[in-house]
């Protein structure tokens, strides 16, 4: 008997779904825990989409008719089926975490909650094989007694699941190293379950798991994930401070830059931004700009080195410490900087952007020269295609769309390129405003009819 | 007593130094070893610069008046003192393994082998301090234990001393990912001992450290390194065939600029030079154009993935297996590509190049045209100041220096930078055609008289 039968109450409401017949279906058999208890349903609908004031009006009411948390993959294959079977759309669920809405279920119907399938499966040197629903702090928990580490997290590490990271994120910590989750190498494998009346099981190994990578769970069930590891390290913990941006972001540049020295994060804020970083707030000297770094240990006396010659100084120097109870610096850098100002200051919001890698510095004074006070920039280093770049993301104090939208075309006349966030189509929120070809072409395998995450993948039509 | 007392014959020559009272002096204590028996100067005092026939002819006569191989610090000063004393030029020896007569005594005089210098003094997680004369291997065999491995070395890697490659090695096996040894960050700290009538030993921490950096010991005594390792990974030797040189080339730079592939090494090798590569002749297609890799165990599949839409197949794949008794694949790279062919072959030189990383293909094709047979590319992915770049190591048919100097203007011509390998001097061999300003200064404080390497560094005139 499903474990939640007891909340399912009469539904006053005209059924969008056949949801009683999907329910007898996949309770037919086990017992695949599912809720439709307001509450559940509109808490396990929403993500952190409220960092933009567009995406918050627009997405406000949206809400799955039922919640449904497999324990392993035959249940989601039984979802799936059933799904398929009367027409639902499905909506997978990971630490919804992220920001652009990507687990909001734009046309209700079933959201598969992952959380139960966080099994680490096994590790190997240098690679782990994990369920999807696995959280990031856990699994590099796990893989650092072995001497290992995810090569990369968001600042969202504690609560982030591995399988909507890698359906929706792009890099954070550790991109300045291995670059974002889409350069080769960075995912080795995923299983996903096929969204269609006898559902399968696929595993893309190599290249083929990036059809999963950013496609908000559209192309796909993701189950499983094999993911490459780095050595772990002994990270240090840095905040530099300098009188100013610009510098902020030359000495962000020569450490970025420099190959010898082993890093994780290097991230310049500008102030104000610093002056909501609760936890590293003595640390933080009013009115300045801040570098901060994780930096391997080896690698701290050439940081301090390359240093020297630039008006900086360091507040702030410790072994990096991820324990749970600990708030870890990493939590104030990608859009975790924008989140400790939201904390205080509900009026802002951001944009995500690339800056010129090869005018980096004068983009940056153009960007500030243009709008003064309404944006407080923000750069995270990160290669892409084998380059040092910089991603931006600027907290922006926010009046209305239209305004928003001039200071997105004003970036883009400064020659940075904008991957709007406050916008749930994959191809919206493309820096290039397409899908992947590949992606596409795909979808259409593994979920013609359209059912799964419907209305994030723009450009597919399913055949009538 | 001097242990090879026994050696020292009348010297019947007129003497350029006044050996016997510089011996009188280093003997009076201890037990200093030292030998001026003519087999012995004739060996020790060369290198591998016959790879180059200018410098072979140019460096074939030149001796040291007597080799001293100290056994500590402490002898090292007084050996340095009594040169001092007696205005005796003193060419610090390391594994000799280099080709630009680095440590030949030019002046004769006093050569220094550190050969006994070869203590490992402690390691660290993430970092290791050595004596100068410890081999590369034997540090390799001493850090993988614990988890690490030196971060580049040369082709040389099992005869090789650090401070050698220090004193005058680039890069290596490893700079595709952490850059040349000058990179901040790749030599944590060097002890050394000055030239003077009271040697001092001075520690040279972090940026100061490059002042002994490729400055072939003219900078002070090496005596110590600190250096930071890489965590150890388990590597696979790969080969790669292609039907064109072009193609071996956009390959590897995919994968050199695949920030998610894990490598220690990635050389494009044109046809006929796999023809000499005699341990792996079997693996080197008759006519094909190769690229032999290190890569990471755990990105071997991404590796493969990236072959996929090319023209290529591996032909060789197996675990790196650097113990002694077997030839290492990374033996066939870097200058080690020349060598395999100078072994059948020596009518032929090299020399070293650095192509423009954005152009790379272009420059190549421009060279093979402007050269056809007469050159044999060969390149080094490498990383220098952040950017993904290209070293070149083409094998030449050589017919004159005239024509050498043609060839070089040539590659020059097409847009290729050239570190002349021909040349004795630091100032010559640089791609800048001079030594770097913090070096000379620094000359002046630990050599005021010019008697470390005298001749190497050509700017360096000693007060009178």
């Amino acid at each position: 008997m499903p474990r939640q039968a007891a909340a399912l109450k009469p539904i006053e409401k005209v059924q969008r779904y056949p949801l009683d017949a999907f329910l007898a279906d996949i309770g037919d058999i086990g017992d695949i825990e599912w809720t439709s208890e307001p509450t559940d349903l509109k808490r396990r609908s929403r993500d952190f989409f409220w960092y933009s004031p567009i995406l918050s009006e627009q997405l406000k009411d949206k809400l799955a008719d039922v919640i449904v948390t497999p324990k392993d993959e035959n249940e989601v294959i039984r979802i799936a089926a059933a799904c398929a079977r009367y027409r639902i759309p499905l909506t997978p669920r990971g630490g919804a975490t992220g920001n652009y809405g990507q687990c909001v279920p734009l046309e209700g119907g079933v959201v598969l909650d992952m959380a139960a399938m966080n099994r680490i499966e096994w590790q190997k040197p240098g690679r782990v094989r994990v369920q999807a629903g696995a959280k990031l702090w856990d699994i590099d928990a796990a893989t650092r007694p072995h001497g290992f580490e995810l090569r990369m997290h968001p600042s969202t590490k504690r609560s982030a699941q591995i399988g909507g990271f890698v359906a929706g994120g792009s890099g954070g910590a550790g991109s300045v190293t291995f670059g974002g989750m889409r350069e080769p190498g960075n995912i080795l494998a995923a299983r996903i379950v096929t969204l269609e009346e006898r559902p399968r099981a696929i595993e893309l190994r190599g290249d083929a798991a990036q059809k999963i990578s950013r496609a908000y769970g559209t192309t796909g069930i993701i189950t499983e994930l094999e993911m490459p590891l780095a050595p772990a390290q002994a990270w240090i913990d840095v905040i530099v401070a300098f009188e100013d941006f610009i510098e902020a972001i030359r000495f962000g540049r020569s450490i970025a830059m420099a190959d010898g020295i082993v890093k994780k994060l290097v991230s310049p804020i500008e102030w104000p931004l610093p002056q909501h970083f609760a936890a590293f707030r003595s640390f933080c000297p009013e009115g300045k700009c801040l570098v901060l770094g994780m930096i391997g240990d080896m690698s701290m006396e050439s940081f301090e080195t390359l240093l020297e010659p630039l008006r900086g100084s360091i507040t702030y120097k410790a072994p990096a410490d991820d324990s749970l109870g600990k708030v870890p610096l990493y939590e104030h850098t990608w859009n975790h900087t924008t989140l400790q100002m939201l904390k205080a200051d509900r009026s802002v919001t951001y944009l995500q952007c690339l800056y010129p890698h090869d005018r980096l510095v004068d983009a940056a004074t153009e960007v500030a020269k243009m709008f003064g006070d309404e944006v407080m920039q923000h750069l995270e280093f990160i290669r892409i295609n084998g380059v040092m770049a910089a991603n931006g993301i600027p907290v922006i104090r926010y009046r209305s769309p239209e305004r928003l939208y001039e200071i997105i075309a004003g970036f883009e006349a400064c020659g940075v390129m904008i991957a709007n966030p406050h916008v749930v189509t994959l191809e919206d929120g493309s820096r290039y405003k397409r899908v992947d070809a590949d992606q596409l072409g795909f979808k259409r395998e593994v979920d013609p009819m359209g059912l799964l995450n419907p209305g994030k993948m723009r450009s597919f039509v399913p055949h009538q």
